[in-house]
């Protein structure tokens, strides 16, 4: 790139791409305060279609983030999912359902939404906490890195030149997507779901510029076909093998008996996904027959992994696929919100970070086809995992270390997402290529050993200096969400929703039951010594004393025990707002919330006496579990990762 | 008044006061698409303090307008509620606590949260369905009323005059309510709620302005001191006791275990009244002492019925008065975000409506204190109560003697509020005038008796051409909340949700086990006439076909039936919309929702197999019950409400 006369600025993270990763990433620079700026080629939001699939995981980051009601009031909850297949007979039944017996529970179930409503929620909450936006319509068309400054992180090593278009020149870069109603023969078309505008204003006349931008960090968020993944040289690894899909978002009209529900379809006309959806719609993926899914090359990096041409499917071509495999049920819709053809490999980037200055997240890391649901999640999971992270060192208040575990961490996630992906897949096509394995096994069997993955129960995230393997809860994997209640106030609420995502480690004192004189004395003990740990680091968010918060939850009836009988440290004191009544909760059940069940420490794996600590990371994910007594380990988990306060005193936490 | 040469227009309703009655009458004028018109003195809609309990009914009629999860995200739930008193030893101590055992479940509990936020999300969604805006800072100047057309319901016989004011000349006609956060010494204040700026923006300047509108119906909803009331000469009856109390809205400084509770103290230093708020506030209700009460007369009706001078209290006084009371404990605040000092004698109107052209609603109906935290409620359930009624009257859809059962239905929950409303404070003041009785009485005991009404499982509404008085589930009460499965979907929903108050009646049919095919043999029958009574009225409202809606819930599982298993009447087609699969819902139990726990017809006392028939109004209460069978006994019901539509086919409904 060129030395030119373009005006300079500088930013600690610049975010390309604000789809659903780099959303999640920006929100938490809003959190932290991070010098940031997200930036997007396209003038305009997604309004409608692309993805729609909230696994239960996604829906508890939601709620850490303050946004879930507004996903439970809109979206589809789809707990249940059937299976239809020929009889003996050749004729077309339900064959089985499932779902009933799963682990998960509501609020955080499988639920549909739209991704533009989703992308919204995030939107608002970021403008709720910094003066972030997103610039639209600005493409970026120069990339250096500069390979000397990488160790320096208070250096700029990358430069970007950056391109803002007048809005009157729509960016039409994903040509196949339709951002907005499709207009049927008959003129009808839904109602628009009531997102902001979002965008540039299209009356508005604004003078195109050309800018160059120095970043300390730069994440690519912009899709599956990066423009900054292939500017930073970095490859795709995985196979070839293209499966072309139609997709639609539709009012059906039909009387088969499950088209308001989780359905997979299959017989000798082909197969199709069914997909419940907000606003009457239904999400329909249909693979394409041989022979019909010819494509057109990708013009940047040469591949067919991107969209079909257009002009070789319609929705009527579509109509009449899904007519012929439901027979001999109607099908039919007058309504057409959304629709698409895509062939999607699976994919993975060979690493998801260069140098810990650059990294990929969502689609630009991982590509896979949208049957199992789970890309929006992953993209955003990408997000929320790396965007922590990012801020504690662009803030100076961690170690860059810490950003190794982006890798890591999610690097392996995303491979089993595309190994998911491939033998749903070819599940669905019966492919002739795949192994034999994959034919003899059916699309249940492979959710099932996906179970723990696509649930979010599990995340296996490797031991790191973020993760130190030890106990239970389990370190490296989230913190098993429960209802509480509140020991001052009485109420109740979800530990996801208590575990704020303001950008704090919490150190969560399962203080066992305190009616106990010796478990009260431990407690005690604990409390005399956590104010050096506390006050030991930089804090890197300005409302906030330090980087780290305490969450006491008891094991005693609330009403033996008093919100004041805990130590003062657990439950700080502010000269304004008095002592902070939402720190001291009790794991008991409730008689009067059927959601808050108790038995919390026992889900958790902790004595109901004797308790224990936990050190949860700002993701929710636990880093370290150990004894009360042990606040020498507490430390050390600390001082891995966090920078020490100038004036930090180191009173009687120990270090080794 | 004198005619003038104003300006002239006409309006179907005029409400004078955007406060809750004001609103919840508006929100159905806006369902319904009627012209109404909305205006308030103030320049400024309330922000901060005033009223804040939300008792169950109150958010089960939210759930049916679609923003009770507003109020869950930002409400807190109370409802256990602690009992302070001194024990043998002269100390104060914890004497009791109650609410586990309520039969309130999640997410209807009694839930606190400012008056100011309850009003946004009313506007908010008056705001989606119509063009109606309040009109603020427009103060009604002279009103006159046609006697000659009362019987005419065409006809408009009111007449008022309204003042636009120029919007720098705040209207201060609650010389004591603060409406923005106080300062105190240091200079303090909290955090303005986020609120849209719903006002006359300050910096706009409009013209005052006269103009005279002619109304067909007028509803005084301008609070205790309602200048309206005053004009129609419409008299308030009751005790002149007042006692005065001091609110105030703080975040408390206080280790008073019960401080974040609800909890009342009492000892030799006074009574106290604690409630919980959101953003740390409290809300404390404090009896004035004998002596200090010295109240300014009310300038317009000559009675003390209003606030009480400023001059004479002040947040420091409060602070005192409470400290003295809690002591031992410590008690201190430096945020007061509202106070306010009244005294409110308890007065009903002895009639609510005045020929069915002028109603009275809200605190311009009945006055009482505070503390037992109905007011707002009594305030919204009038306005609900009867704006669908005065709505379809002004449509021509319903027949004006509808109109008598909002008296009949309200007046006598006004005199039990106020009654409910007498003991409490008496026993709360000691009242040497109080009746024996009372004084015997605890609080506990009082709260007991009314429990019912309360909590608003009881209206106790009288048998009416709305109401006919038959079996279970019982009319003139409410249709008791329970979470269904839906059956083309298998989401789950509760029926407050389900039963939106879209303004139509529901024609509930309990379609019992349509496993049994002579059971199913009697819902085909119903199916088969039921057309002839839903196409037999006039649409009220543009956008639906009628002005009743069906609403199917069997008691089948839901893997044993189909949703086409229904008669289409009650899972209607449209051709652009596919089938409705919002109708048919499963009342059996649900695993994955916790909140779904079954039983629904052994709750509403239906039998299962058999099941039955109810008539829902549109404000959820039940109208009528009867067998399948009873399609006469349907039609004899909306006959006496409804107009027939002109082309209305008599089929095979019977009338007799």
């Amino acid at each position: 790139m060129t030395v030119t006369k373009y005006p300079e600025s500088e930013t600690d993270v610049l975010i390309i791409g604000a789809g659903p990763a780099g959303l999640m990433a920006a929100y938490w620079m809003a959190r932290y305060g991070v010098k940031a700026r997200i930036v997007d080629k396209r003038a305009e939001k997604v309004m409608l279609g692309h993805a729609d699939g909230l696994v239960p995981r996604t829906l508890e980051l939601f709620d850490s983030c303050g946004f879930n009601h507004r996903v439970r009031n809109e979206g589809v909850a789809a707990v249940i999912s059937t299976y239809w297949g020929l009889n003996e007979e050749g004729k077309l039944v339900r064959q089985e359902h499932s779902g009933e017996n799963t682990e998960s529970r509501m609020p955080f179930v499988h639920t549909l939404l739209g991704q533009g409503r989703l992308e919204q929620f995030i939107l608002d909450s970021i403008h709720e906490n910094s003066s972030i936006k997103v610039e639209r319509g600005v493409v970026a068309e120069g990339l250096s890195f500069n390979e000397l400054d990488q160790e320096d992180h208070s250096a700029y090593p990358i430069t970007i030149q950056l391109r803002t278009l007048n809005s009157e020149k729509p960016v039409n870069g994903e040509t196949h997507a339709q951002n907005g109603p499709i207009k049927l023969e008959n003129g009808i078309v839904n109602r628009q779901p009531s997102d902001e505008s979002n965008g540039v204003p299209p009356q508005i006349q604004r003078e195109e510029k050309v800018e160059i931008v120095k970043a300390r960090y730069l994440l690519a968020c912009d899709g599956a076909r990066s423009w900054t993944r292939t500017q930073m040289g970095l490859p795709m690894e995985g196979s070839s093998t293209e499966y072309v899909w139609g997709v639609a978002d539709v009012v059906p009209i039909s009387n088969f008996p499950d088209i308001r529900r989780l359905a997979m379809v299959e017989n000798a006309a082909g197969s199709i996904l069914i997909v419940p959806r907000e606003r009457n719609l239904m999400r329909l993926y249909v693979p394409m027959p041989k022979g019909q899914d010819t494509q057109t090359p990708d013009a940047e990096n040469g591949t067919t992994n991107g969209r079909r041409d257009k002009s070789t499917f319609t929705p009527d071509d579509l109509r009449k696929m899904v007519q012929a495999i439901l027979s001999p049920w109607d099908f039919d819709f007058k309504i057409c919100e959304w629709f698409s053809a895509y062939g999607v490999g699976q994919r993975v980037a060979s690493t998801l970070s260069r140098e810990n200055r650059v990294f990929l997240a969502g689609d630009a890391a991982h590509s896979h086809s949208p049957k199992i649901g789970m890309g929006m999640n992953m993209s955003l999971q990408d997000g929320f995992n790396l965007g922590w992270k990012l801020a504690l060192v662009a803030q100076g208040a961690a170690d860059p270390s810490i950003l190794n575990t982006y890798n890591a961490e999610r690097l392996p996630l995303a491979k089993m997402l595309v190994e998911y992906d491939r033998q749903i897949s070819s599940q669905f096509t019966k492919d002739e290529n795949a192994s034999e394995d994959i034919q003899k096994t059916d699309a249940r069997t492979i959710h099932q050993e996906f179970e723990d993955f696509y649930e979010g129960r599990k995340a296996f995230y490797p031991a790191s200096n973020l993760v130190h393997k030890l106990s239970r809860p389990r370190p490296g994997e989230k913190f098993p969400v429960r209802k509480l209640l509140n020991q001052a106030r009485l109420d109740t609420r979800w530990t996801t929703n208590i575990l704020e995502s303001d950008g704090r480690f919490r150190l969560v004192v399962l203080a066992g039951d305190i009616r106990f004189p010796m478990q009260k004395d431990r407690v005690d003990q604990l409390g005399s010594v956590l104010p050096s740990i506390l006050n030991r680091y930089i804090a890197p968010i300005s409302q906030f004393d330090g980087p780290i918060n305490t969450l006491t939850i008891h094991s005693s009836p609330w009403d033996e025990v008093e919100y004041h009988d805990f130590p003062e440290v657990l439950r700080p004191f502010d000269e304004v707002m008095g002592w902070a009544y939402d720190r001291i909760w009790s794991e008991r059940a409730c008689t009067y919330d059927s959601e808050c069940e108790g038995k919390a420490y026992e889900k958790w794996g902790v004595d109901l006496v004797r308790g224990a600590v936990a050190i949860i990371r700002p993701d929710q994910y636990v880093g370290w579990v150990g004894e009360l007594e042990d606040t020498a380990g507490m430390t050390k988990y600390f001082d891995q990762i966090l920078r020490k306060a100038p004036t930090a005193c180191n009173g009687n936490a120990e270090t080794d």
